[in-house]
């Protein structure tokens, strides 16, 4: 058994880690820590898990994080991991890590998208990015991961096998919609439900850094620029997030054949899957789980291809994604934990 | 592995059984069976299956319907089981009636509630009443099962040890709110988005027939008849149940004192569970999940105990219960395919 | 032109307040006060006004607050007003009280409900009770209104004519569900879109300051009192308010004669709607306006009178019924600014 | 005052035009006409007119649906009126369509989006189309009255002062999102509150109609073609639209500069409101109104310009349109029925 411990429990992203790692039958979850609940039994900050779970929250101590386990899961927001974490702290488990603090960025980016300074950017190059169905052989071999942001693992799902085949040009646009569990449990006026509810809105546009993780995720893989612009969208719903993306294909081609470049690479990939043509991507299918869909039409009088996917936003977007890099790393099968039907209503 | 066929598959029922049964060990769906379907993949219809259960929904032919299964589940709308199943269909496999056709019953109710005659009341006797925790000697003897209704559920397991223990009058009030998956799948205009979303309403003002169910349960577990008063509510959200009741303490009696009789009755059971003191009920925690949530307040005043459940219609008031039923009446561990942790937000 | 000040202007019942007074032809705001968004235009912190109103949000000074308004609405949180008011600002104007600091409490139960000292309780005698519809006359005569609670506004609409004509006993239950709005603009983990959404809960079970708002009133209307137990509840909507009250005829009473009933009290009023028989009340058709539907069913076999009623809870449950009270106090058409076809959808 | 009919006044759009018509000081509401709801009360269908209009719906009868009115509003389904409508009808009233039967389209795309043959194409060239902002002087002088659809009028009030300064390329691609009243209230299981809440959909790809009614609008106001890329979307919320417009900019231009474009065609427009620079637009704060909301954003890199605009679907979008266009037509101020603070929460 892998012994775990879970930074940032009471958050969203560490509801569903502990959720989804309760059924896994290869993990044990060692530590429980929350700086705003500890000392509290974790059923009482959710109450789904009263009469299953009763562990207490342990406060946050760097100094003795690391002890009795295994692998570490980081669900802390921005900035708290990378003004903590030391080599030395690293030596002797493995990290996974779902916020943003080691995905990418350079320090003037870092302090661009998030208004301070980055204190040990020197560790990022320790982790791999893990997107788990393009760098499965990087993640099989590292013992640090830094887990993709919720949209930047929609759009690059969508697109890089686009890219990769060279069917469309870089300048690409992607219109982006969440439900509020995007915004996660901190309260703000605009994720109050009187609100946020009945309504919709764009936000941080041309400012999102998912943005910027798309780019460089396409430059990893692909060697790659593409020319992004990319709007994200507030939905009045709790979970689930889709993207909308317009893309100009350098060619005539046909429904047919784009559908084969998917499933060139995605046909064998249990948690991606291509609908039937003409049959709608609706996020309510991938809620609960850590599946992604995606469907496309092509646009026969401009050549427009538009690829429609959709996944849940805390799952595939964040928790389940990082159980399935976790489950890569440590050679368990891909879909442990994952591979349930999931609540669809 | 036990053979299973379901009857009205693509109901909300239907569909919360085949998704729980397809992650239960001892099981096998055989069939899926849906008239509105037939011939279509049940991942047309419902879409969180895609890649994980490419089963053809095949018709319902009342001849063959019980061949190669062990046990059926039907799903079916009132008054279509009634009307079709015989004995000699009954001979050689289980049924778990989730319908309404064979609780309680005699003709003139049945009538007065659903319209029209009763084909088969002679079969009533046959079905024990299954709800789990308070019939389970029963259940395990039992080739054919009633399975409770939502309301019925939530309404007995509140009830039952106070008026087991005769610290309650047998005049009672309960004041019921459900999600409109209540309504099922059939579309209405109370049901329809825009004209159900944003609004309460109560309906059926001492007219449902789950108000009979529970009166004919207290019979049949207690031999005692109460005066009840039932008002179901529709409320703007998905799935989940909650009830209030309103009844009147016997005597002077201490919060402690009532906690100590639930626990007498609940505190060894795996789906109920007593909330702590002063922690509020609330229909996400057990939402997608066999869990009821019970907690109480006892008003000193006017020695009125109220007391607040809440279980998820679909599931602990339908499919989950039915499931456990199943395990009951076969010999599994009560709580196979229904121990995971449930999905809250 | 009367002119009119708003304390508590960014508040949802100040927001409803500016905007309904925005329609109306005998009023002219003059001033907007709010602490919170002091300084900033109003239609920053709405934007529903913008281009329709872009006065700026004055700071609240209680030594001038007075000046230059004839009418001032408070529509602060409790404490606020009781802590400031003096009998020296009371001379010159008329005061709307929305929040609770005037309504019929002794410092005792003061202390109870809000956990502090009640400051100027002697200023309490000054107030009028504003249920307009049973207070017509007193109201008329008032310089300073309270304004009613919006769960005790429906409770007390709905079961006054009973206990007026004494046709049902004083052991009376009232269940309520009222939409998220009811808790204000202050941010919560319990109104949080994720939190509060897709879920219901009951809460301050037995507690509720509106309970004893009720008792008090029926004893002012009436001189009677009523054995009272009342349970809210919070529903997953913005806004809409829904009370089930139960409770038992002293005689054997058919549905007309207690329509009669109504309808003697009611039948001129504009604001009250008794439905037809059989029509289920709802909130939504009374959204965004100044009424009450009430309906009602008579249970025969027990004698039991169940009275379902709806309101708007931030508009006859609060801006709305204050309105309507000004109207009266200063001899407009009770109706004025009010008398619009409301929104449903 | 005029004397006003409404064809399927039971619809939604019809529903709001009565609403609103109610509150109008010009107008008398003369015919409700309703086959579904005939020799029904209106008020049965749309219980928020209880007590405030209890006019019976009348059936539809061609041969005298023009009698007694001067004007008639039509909100029937796509090929109910040009399958009715004749010369002679039309010779002494005035008509606003709200439909789509006479907006622009010839033979084959009629059968295209609506699959059936137009059968009064001939008369389409009577009617004027009713951008109001766009389109006055027409509109002051016509008795026949195209109202633009809901996605039409946001994307070209968004898009017309871009396209007549020159300012983008003919490229463009518009992402639109639109509550579900969108999808009227026939009851479909997209619309069934279970299967439409909680989730996002993109839908008609390509392929919805106001796409073509945008492109045929450029053309008319000026003279223009553009290549319009268009997908919409279904929301979880009852009612409001927002369109994200992703246009490239012909050369370097700042805020300031396309700020100063918008307001020198709508700085005096009362329902046009560009909100001040990084102000987000949200369909909350138009709900319940004709205003239409823009702001923008120039992505500096890529030379981007991206557009956001909210409307209410069925006001700005239909019936307030559709108010607008009347009382232009008819010499009435603009506004008259319209200038009220919309609703927000």
């Amino acid at each position: 058994m892998l012994n775990i411990g879970i930074l940032g429990a009471t958050g969203y992203a560490g509801e569903e880690l502990i959720r989804l790692l309760s059924n896994h039958k290869e993990v044990k979850i060692r530590k429980i820590i929350s700086k705003a609940y500890q000392g509290e039994r974790y059923s009482y900050s959710y109450r789904n898990f009263v009469g299953l779970n009763e562990c207490i929250c342990e406060d946050l101590n760097w100094d003795t994080v690391t002890e009795d386990i295994d692998l570490l899961f980081s669900a802390l927001p921005y900035g708290v991991l990378m003004e903590n974490l030391t080599e030395d702290m690293m030596k002797d488990i493995k990290i996974i890590d779902i916020g943003v603090d080691y995905r990418f960025m350079n320090q003037e980016e870092y302090r661009k998208y998030y208004g301070k300074e980055h204190k040990s950017m020197e560790l990022c190059d320790c982790f791999e990015y893990g997107l788990s169905e393009w760098n499965v052989e990087k993640i099989k071999n590292t013992k640090y991961l830094a887990n993709p942001g919720c949209y930047a693992t929609a759009i690059q799902l969508s697109l890089l096998p686009l890219l990769k085949e060279n069917i469309i040009t870089s300048d690409i646009i992607v219109d982006g919609k969440c439900g509020l569990s995007g915004g996660g449990r901190t309260l703000t006026l605009g994720t109050h439900f009187v609100e946020g509810n009945e309504s919709v809105k764009a936000y941080k546009i041309n400012n999102h850094p998912h943005s910027l993780e798309v780019k460089r995720g396409v430059e990893l893989f692909l060697n790659k620029n593409i020319n992004l612009t990319f709007t994200p969208h507030i939905i009045p719903m709790q979970r689930g997030l889709l993207i909308t993306a317009y893309t100009q294909l350098a060619s005539d081609l046909e429904y047919d054949h784009i559908k084969d470049i998917y499933l060139k690479y995605y046909g064998d990939k249990e948690f991606i899957q291509i609908l039937d043509k003409g049959i709608y991507v609706e996020t309510k299918w991938v809620k609960n789980s850590n599946m992604c869909h995606i469907n496309f039409e092509v646009n026969k009088e401009n050549n427009k291809l538009i690829v429609v996917a959709a996944i849940d936003n805390l799952i595939k977007g964040a928790a389940g994604q990082a159980i399935q890099n976790m489950n890569i790393m440590n050679g368990f099968d891909e879909c442990t934990g994952l591979d349930f039907v999931p609540i669809c209503i």
